[in-house]
């Protein structure tokens, strides 16, 4: 099948057998939609949501690792709708990856109550216009939460969630505090945390959160995950999850 | 001045100027006392209360920072106090460190609500009598929540800070999410967070919280601290860190 690229798009490989389309002129995907891919486990069968989806790369990266999983995304901003949809026909996964435009706060309305398994988000993370909201309408919705808040996005994650439904999320560190407290809040427990340092000898830029609806307040902080050896050279472990062998299969694969 | 070791006993040096009694029969403080010690920042002329304090270690340490702070230690078990009071004897410190005996629930009963700047705790880590209890009676309340809770410790150091006072513990990883909700619960806003791994390709095994009575919702998780290079190596950093000198201070020194 042919791609129909238009203004400003370009067609970038996953390195998982998929391609998809960005345009440069709009919010294009970074680590933290890779990393998001990675943390969350997906079990075969299972019916999974991806809120604030944006272009779709979450979904095509999690179908990467479980093919025989059902993954939808949800997107409030139309134009990337279309531009995702357009990517699902071009990799042929219209029975496995479903795009739908919506509204977050309104996804239990939408999906109803208790219908995913698993639910990803990377939204938006800084507060309402605080720091330089971007110029351009579509990025700012994007990086800010002009349309749907932190809490909006826990709450109704909980809700769409089955029982022990799993809940994967990236965010900013310095919001922790705010996300740990809310997802108590809404019964999603925190159950695994990964903080992302640039370097050994940063502070971290990401924080990657698993919660389980209805699970116990025991938490497993995991390893640090480091990006860069030095500046422009990306850690072995990275270099892995980027082209879709996680650690074990490293390993395993000698 | 001569000290009076009994028997079991022995005068470790903190290399900081002070010495203390320890008692290798009972509990003696390890690298997790000496990391609270030096996260938390007293400034001259502050009042400081150490929660759970021991044989007195952490005052100790703090004092080695910062000469000009008045520091006070409560203790439960009153076998610990008479240790800690004839450490405080043997250094001369009479006048800048004083060692109490009490119950952590007692705490704002005993020294009045917000009477402290700050408040440092290392407290037993396990829930209840979960995991092997201690058969050592002593030991068993150093490590378990037997006669303070969680809870206990973050209500009462809420109640004896001041309006933005810190409240300085160090914890193990999996309580963290408890930590979190239950500081934001009592107002003592988790303000920086530091993990603290053994090796950088391990899970961290401590970590260091730093709340402030009513601060805002933002968080500062710190850059890893590391211990180990090697099994039985610490890194630059912990060994800095043993010797008194902060990384700004050994940045300055050359």
């Amino acid at each position: 099948m042919t791609v129909q690229l238009q203004e400003g798009e370009r067609l970038d490989d996953l390195q998982n057998g998929y391609q998809i389309i960005q345009n440069e002129n709009e919010f294009c995907f970074g680590i933290d939609a890779v990393l998001l891919g990675w943390f969350a486990k997906v079990k075969p069968s299972e019916k999974v949501l991806d809120m604030c989806c944006g272009n779709g790369v979450v979904p095509f990266l999690m179908k990467g690792r479980t093919v025989d999983a059902h993954y939808t995304g949800l997107e409030i901003q139309e134009k990337s709708v279309e531009m995702a949809k357009r990517s699902v026909a071009y990799n042929n996964l219209e029975n496995s990856i479903c795009i739908e435009t919506g509204d977050v706060r309104e996804a239990t309305a939408k999906f109803g109550a208790a219908s995913f398994h698993v639910v990803t988000c990377n939204p938006p993370y800084m507060i309402g216009n605080h720091g330089a909201t971007n110029e351009h309408q579509g990025k700012a919705i994007a990086r800010h939460e002009i349309l749907c808040t932190l809490e909006d996005v826990i709450r109704e994650a909980a809700k769409v969630l089955i029982g022990k439904g799993r809940f994967y999320m990236v965010h900013r560190p310095f919001r922790l505090s705010e996300i740990i407290v809310l997802m108590t809040q809404y019964k999603l427990e925190p159950k695994r945390i990964q903080l992302v340092y640039p370097f050994i000898d940063k502070e971290p830029t990401m924080v990657l959160i698993e919660g389980v609806l209805g699970g116990n307040s025991r938490v497993n902080v995991e390893k640090p995950l480091i990006v860069y050896d030095k500046p422009g050279k990306y850690t072995k472990e990275v270099m892995n999850i980027y082209y879709g062998l996680d650690e074990k299969e490293n390993e395993d694969a000698g």
